[in-house]
């Protein structure tokens, strides 16, 4: 080839579009959801206010959010069509029962075909409303118990987790979900928002565009991570062992599950609210170990800062699903609740001013080769 | 910003990777999968050697064909769950049904978490096999009939014919429809196979990452074009009336769909297969009609051919699905039950040598906005 043909692997450094979404700068630690720092967010906001922030692009007042939080509230229930196939599928991982309940809610939702911004908007709030339904509901179902209801009276987070106790939650643990939510919210072009964002350019409707984004989030190199990293800090066992036991896996070159990011040459600024959850939580349920496990691995870690490898947002968020007493394999489904607001603004903006995205690859195999007939072939 | 950002929007001509499976050079019309033309392939070969070539690289000898075809037959059969998952939701589209029942085959899939390239070709094969039954499956029960059993006696393609009509298919159909699969089996990184490698590079497993491609195949920008194409020809009714027909959509600046595509600039060497095929059907059955208004429709778009605007694979697969008394919503899942090969072995070339794609966005929105409480929002 006369070409020059330049391979741009996993897409580094190469920008999609233009956004309006969410800003990174992974040098300095920033990230702003449509302006707004996550730090301002984090301290001040609720899921349902970022939720409306990302889906509508400024903060709700008073009306505005009542009005969204309304409709949040009105959409939790499941068609029981919906609540069978999470049945009958309920041996699967959660995150795939999650995906399958989605691309079936598609057979339900009143405005599939529509795609105007108001239809997308409206499909895109009763599925932030059902993601938990559908999270809580499988749960209960696969360890022989009933179904728990939504609670019209309790906000998003907590009718989570009322729907997966089937108690009510105390205010701190509430409070940790919430923000856990908020955190995980929206993060640009990472690899399910992208692939959201690939099925939308083919101007495929919402529920289309949210299972790719889904189904992208299963990978451990993705959506894994947090669940990774409490099987490692159960294995350490104890605080005092984590330095040695960091050495060792890095004299191995093995890699340390929540730890370094693509973007972030920094401390990702999403796990330092996640750490002080983590210990006052630990400290709330007389149960600091866990908590004393991961900040002796983030000690174990300094030296690795040199190279640009700081702890993640995963990192934190797995200790605190665990003092939340979360099974380890509904920590990706519940970051898909926490990014399905995020999904669905990439969605919205792609469809608003779209191009089908289609890269190019470089064909390196046998060119021409000449076709034999089935009994001449070796 | 310092940096000067340059936005690659839709990817076009970025070259995301090297790959084995299939080189198109869209100046000279030229489509090989592995190496071979798409013409000899066409011409020689049937699905089942085509799926085998695409999954394993090579054509098969008689031995490996028969594996493969016994495995192949073997599979065809669904979970018990599944076709109850298929009845439930049988009023969505039969694309967005196709995605709910591969989306719950994972929960009944043995491999569903082995990662070798071994177990990857066991689930690729089974999927191959499965989707066709799920279509036809639809088709029969959103009919109120009763869906018929695959056949173990019959080819890949005159068993789909034979569980979608319950009569088994004439030598002609039956081959039109290999034949038709076998054109759709692979196309390099179009939306739904990117959005298959963008599953699989998270490392998600197989059936996650072909949950991904076809919902990105759900769109009318991709996988929707077969069946604007035959509505196009059923308003245009009359052959005589297609020039003006078209004269005057082009006037009012409106596309024509089936022409144009984003890598060939000559003609899709896939149409010509389709367009004798399409002809063959028309005077068998005794409808020549259609097929003279697609001639027609074609020939009025010859001033196009200067701006690089031909004739594509929809145009006369739209025209061979009329001749075969399919319904119109029916295309795309015939298109997925075509591609899967094709999805399958991008999912594995992405697992072999897998580096996360993740692509940047470049921020436009407004910057470090002053969070306000939300009494003192306007």
């Amino acid at each position: 080839m006369a070409e020059q043909v330049v391979l741009h692997r996993g897409l580094k450094g190469i920008y999609l579009d233009a956004t309006r979404i969410c800003h990174i700068d992974g040098e300095k630690g920033i990230l702003l959801y449509r302006g707004y720092s996550i730090h301002d967010l984090a301290q001040n906001a609720t899921f349902e206010e970022v939720c409306y922030l990302l889906l509508y692009g400024d903060l709700p007042n008073r009306q505005q959010l009542a009005e969204f939080d309304a409709a949040l509230r009105a959409s939790r229930t499941l068609p029981s069509a919906v609540l069978d196939i999470i049945r009958s599928v309920k041996d699967a991982h959660p995150l795939d029962v999650l995906r399958t309940a989605v691309s079936a809610l598609s057979a339900f939702d009143p405005d599939v075909k529509e795609m105007t911004t108001e239809a997308n908007l409206r499909k895109g709030t009763r599925l932030i409303a059902q993601f938990p339904t559908i999270v809580a509901t499988h749960e209960r179902m696969r360890n022989g118990l009933e179904p728990v209801p939504p609670r019209e009276d309790l906000n998003h987070a907590a009718n989570f987790l009322w729907m997966l106790k089937g108690e009510e939650p105390d205010a701190d643990s509430a409070k940790a979900m919430d923000l856990d939510f908020i955190l995980h919210a929206e993060h640009s072009s990472n690899a399910s928002a992208f692939a959201v964002r690939v099925a939308a350019s083919t101007m495929a409707d919402l529920h289309a565009a949210i299972v790719a984004g889904i189904a992208a989030l299963k990978g451990p190199l993705h959506g894994g991570a947090a669940e990774a990293v409490i099987e490692m800090a159960e294995e350490i066992g104890e605080p005092e062992r984590a330095e040695a036991w960091v050495k060792e896996q890095l004299a191995q070159g093995k890699r340390i599950m929540g730890f370094g990011h693509r973007v972030y040459k920094t401390e990702d600024p999403r796990a330092r609210h996640l750490r002080e959850l983590a210990k006052r939580l630990g400290e709330k349920f007389g149960d600091p170990k866990t908590f004393q496990i991961m900040t002796a691995i983030e000690r174990a870690m300094e030296p690795l800062r040199a190279k640009g490898i700081y702890v993640n947002v995963d990192f934190y968020a797995g200790c605190i699903y665990h003092y939340l007493g979360i099974p380890a394999d509904l920590y990706i489904p519940i970051f898909a609740i926490g990014r399905i607001p995020g999904w669905v603004a990439h969605a919205i903006e792609q469809y608003a001013d779209n191009v089908l995205i289609r890269p190019l690859l470089h064909y390196v195999g046998p060119m021409e080769r000449q076709f034999v007939p089935i009994d001449r072939r070796g």
